[in-house]
């Protein structure tokens, strides 16, 4: 059974992504070392105890429609309510409607530990929180007032409506259509498709934002609005008022998450109300709807992110345990009596240890992502632009690189299991299949890529990735000159890859000054993989270096493993980038 | 829907395999490249039109076990009956019992397009096959004489019972036990677990191959016998007799392959019969039963190499054409009306080309493989000997290489469905599922490592890996010989592959001679896949090589992009080879 990793996450959180210093410099209010502990150890608690229990069973039922209801899996709904009791929507959320204004990092390393427990569970929360941040960033007052304190406090739940069955990467073709009624509110007329959420009787209402398109609006992304259209419509009092005219009208079946409904929603058909058409709200302004959206898409990426953190933790806990309870066959060197613990065999433990080396990177390539998203909240307007540059170019990585390494690492926890693996009693199975949608979903990894390359390397001109390459060889340079012979051949791995990625950075900033983007994006995913690779590297190595006692052994060999043995890869990457787009171009015909 | 790449498979059988030189050279007996062709065209045919329409079906509806009764998904009883009344059964069978005499290379090659349709239906002939194997080779005249015939013919399926709870990839600890009676027979008695196809009513009768041990035998795998358990009698006249003490227990709750049932069978528990005791029949000798296992053991992984191959290609076949179909964005260059289709995006191209290149790549081994083995049975002494090294020299990398692709492939292929990839209905998912059991059974692909590493490089001293390394690379100077531009680097590239192979190679053997298993175990992993990749680039030069007009210029490109694009990973997995299992072993200390 998953048991939150507290004590690694603190030490990621504090020695690796910079929350310590943050701390210690007064960069994030009054927030204590203390506190922080206390909000981790209870996460943690929650996450193994309340929700680890319910996620086979989630799995295991799924959700079902019946007659109309979606019904999700059985002890979702208490689990539900006991972790809105317990304040766990509202970390981050604005005081001023009843959050708790806690840094990014703090609820970022929560939903790592509840997706841990559960990630078709967690992923409701997840989608309420980046309603949360839209309607914060773009509402109207009233719509503020009216809503978001219940938002915020998770006593309502909310999505997100973009996909539609033609538009899914591509928003601009969006069919759903919005028409402005003389009291300033919105008729809605369309279907969605993959709405996380959609439906259920889990909160007695569901704040639906939607992307709809004016019948006047320009033709593709430049003409689309966002609009608050809730399941139930409220009374002037505020109190629940007549059903809107919208509803699930299926479940999708899914290779994972099972427990997690995602619907088909259909708005305005007529099925309720008075007149077909779902009423709506516009937030922020017409034709403004996908900035609103972008204003929340870097976190609801990095969110995704920490479902790769956690199903990678997940996977190598239940690998780990695996190996040491099952003996079989007798390792080299092995002198205890009767089989050996499979851990003992070469083979395993390099799985094993692959998995710890991937899951430690992904985490600390996330939680660094926060932090520099928290510190692009103080500051003056340049340390303000510094650390947003660095979110806006860490968030493709962090979401890529982690989900990749939940798919990876979860397909290695199978594969130590051996025919147990693929019994679906068994869970690992389970990892599996809920791991494969995180690469896919709010953007796919690809177009993290292409996001990377041609939005995020040109920032300030190129400048801010070359600062932070020059920031990861300055810990390659500690590593150095540490001299610690644990380190073993760490530092000129660290160097090696660090020139991979500068040399690769280069390449690509030059090819887009040229114009040809298309050469750029032919490389844009081993490059991504690169820059996560060198990154994984580089922050083990800075954990290492931390002075802390506790476990510092295992951070400097695990460190080194991982120099010297799955970095090196940033070499072929280099190659299939700078070297590989004109074969992939020739070899176009082979798909005729 | 899946449809046999017929074309592909025979230019891959004869120009890259050999079996055109074969049987112009005569090594073939009175094969034809017409018989050939006409085979591959017919297995085609009843792979794409008879059975891959049912291989969803199987999936959806599973196996199922009813009052004891193991019922097969719809239309698979009537699919079974027509393809074994096709002879597909006994392509390469012993001709005294009724069985074709045909090259394995054949049956390999009908092996891809049945898998290509169904892998879970595919699985049972699989085991029946395994089965004959093993009679053939170690069974008594009395015993072929009575059961063989029905077996080749397909009129009765048979499977293997290895695996107990407790002993999965380690036999020796095997508790399964015989009783000797005094009229020659024995009683079996144990539960095995995993056993495909182990109870249905497909055909009349089953014929288990159940290994069990002694009162007498020695410890370890030395102790272990093998016997042929009928699930119902024979009577003298060789109709069928009484239910003969075995039974179902359960099925297995599975990943993928849903349709194939894989049951805990129980003998000798007195549930059938007058007293307990399943009646089993010696093969081969007492306590020599493992190595009765070994003989069809290369056969059977070569199968589930064949089953990785499948996956790779249906899933090409699917994202190909849903990349064709589904329109979204604008790629760079594109200058067509609306949307282009994704298969013009970069990004999407290059997930389409490597996943042509694994499938070629996976392909090309197997077949060679299968070519080894064909002519380990003909010429001299010495001449079989060689092949018959080859053959067990590929077995390990053709199995472990294309079970892998066979998962990565099928990740690809949902990647590039995007969402829709997620969803069970669109069927890459079910591919996906089904391709994850292949790198487990038949030996983990980290036990084909060790095989590999610490049994086949040591065949004649090492001078048999050598001689094959020369081989590869006398292709590697035919190609920079050729001149041809379309070549690109590949010559350069295939040279550098292969000397990370022929020094990774030495390092290896260095190790074994010193007695450091250890070490040399921990690189088994990485060194199997630097050989695989290395031959990967190599067969798809000596196709592209080859002077067949029709598709060269596909075949070029496609080589191409695998030089320039996928081996120069081989740098990274000699760099881990060599220098990596220091580390592990410090590592280990991280899985405490």
């Amino acid at each position: 059974m998953y048991k939150a990793p507290v004590e690694d996450i603190a030490f990621t959180l504090n020695h690796v992504a910079g929350l310590k210093g943050a701390i210690a410099e007064g960069r994030l209010g009054d927030l204590s070392d203390d506190l922080v502990d206390a909000i981790l150890l209870e996460a943690g608690r929650f996450a193994s105890d309340e929700m680890a229990p319910l996620g086979p069973v989630g799995d295991k039922e799924g959700a079902r429609l019946v007659d109309g209801k979606v019904i999700v899996p059985t002890g979702w709904d208490k689990l539900y309510q006991d972790w809105a009791a317990g304040g766990w929507n509202s970390l981050t959320s604005d005081p001023d409607f009843g959050g708790q204004g806690l840094p990014h990092m703090l609820n970022v390393a929560a939903l790592e530990m509840w997706n841990g427990g559960s990630m078709g569970f967690t992923l409701g929360p997840t989608l309420t929180m980046g309603a949360v941040d839209a309607l914060v960033a773009h509402g109207s007052d009233a719509l503020k007032a009216q809503y978001l304190p219940k938002m915020v406090s998770g006593e309502w739940m909310a999505t997100m409506n973009l996909t539609e069955p033609h538009a899914g990467s591509d928003l601009g073709v969006m069919k759903s259509r919005a028409e402005r009624r003389d009291d300033g509110t919105y008729r809605i007329f369309g279907q969605k498709i993959y709405i996380t959420w959609g439906e259920h009787d889990v909160t007695e209402n569901i704040i639906h934002l939607v992307l709809a398109r004016l019948p006047d609006a320009p033709a593709g992304t430049r003409g689309i609005s966002l609009f608050l259209v809730p399941k139930f419509l409220l009374n002037a009092d505020g109190s629940l008022g007549a059903r809107n005219d919208l509803h699930c009208h299926s479940l999708e079946h899914k290779l994972g998450i099972h427990g997690s409904p995602t619907c088909t929603m259909i708005y305005g058909d007529g099925k309720f109300g008075d007149e077909p058409g779902a009423i709506g709200y516009l937030i922020g302004e017409e034709n403004k709807g996908l900035a609103c959206m972008f204003t929340m898409m870097n976190n609801a990426r990095l969110a995704v992110g920490m479902q790769g953190v956690a199903i990678c933790e997940a996977a190598t806990q239940k690998a780990v345990q695996y190996a040491k309870d099952r003996t079989q066959g007798k390792a080299p060197g092995w002198s205890g009596s009767g089989m050996s613990p499979i851990i003992e065999h070469p083979d395993v433990a390099r799985m094993l240890v692959t998995m710890k080396a991937l899951t430690q990177g992904s985490r600390a390539i996330c939680y660094s992502c926060a932090h520099a998203t928290d510190l692009s909240h103080h500051g003056d307007a340049d340390e303000a632009r510094h650390w947003a540059e660095r979110a806006a170019l860490l968030t493709p990585i962090a979401k890529s690189f982690a989900t990749d390494a939940g798919v990876d690492v979860a397909s290695l926890g199978i594969q130590v299991h051996g025919g147990m693996g693929f019994i679906e009693e068994t869970g690992a199975a389970r990892l599996w299949r809920d791991s494969r949608i995180a690469p896919i979903y709010e953007g796919t990894n690809g177009i993290q890529a292409a996001d990377l390359v041609t939005r995020k390397l040109p920032l300030s001109n190129g400048d801010h990735v070359r600062g932070f390459i020059g920031e990861l060889k300055e810990i390659a340079e500690q590593v150095r000159a540490s001299n610690l012979e644990a380190f073993g051949e760490t530092a000129a791995r660290l160097s090696s890859s660090l020139a991979d990625l500068e040399e690769t950075t280069e390449w690509l900033l030059a090819r887009l000054a040229a114009g040809d983007s298309a050469s750029a994006l032919a490389g844009a995913t081993p490059y991504q993989r690169l820059f996560g690779l060198a990154l994984t590297g580089v922050y083990l190595a800075k954990g290492a270096l931390a002075e802390e006692d506790h476990g510092r052994d295992q951070r400097l060999s695990l460190c080194r493993f991982t120099a010297e043995n799955l970095i090196a890869e940033t070499a072929a990457l280099k190659d299939r980038v700078i070297n590989g787009a004109a074969s992939l171009q020739a070899a176009r015909a082979v798909l005729a």
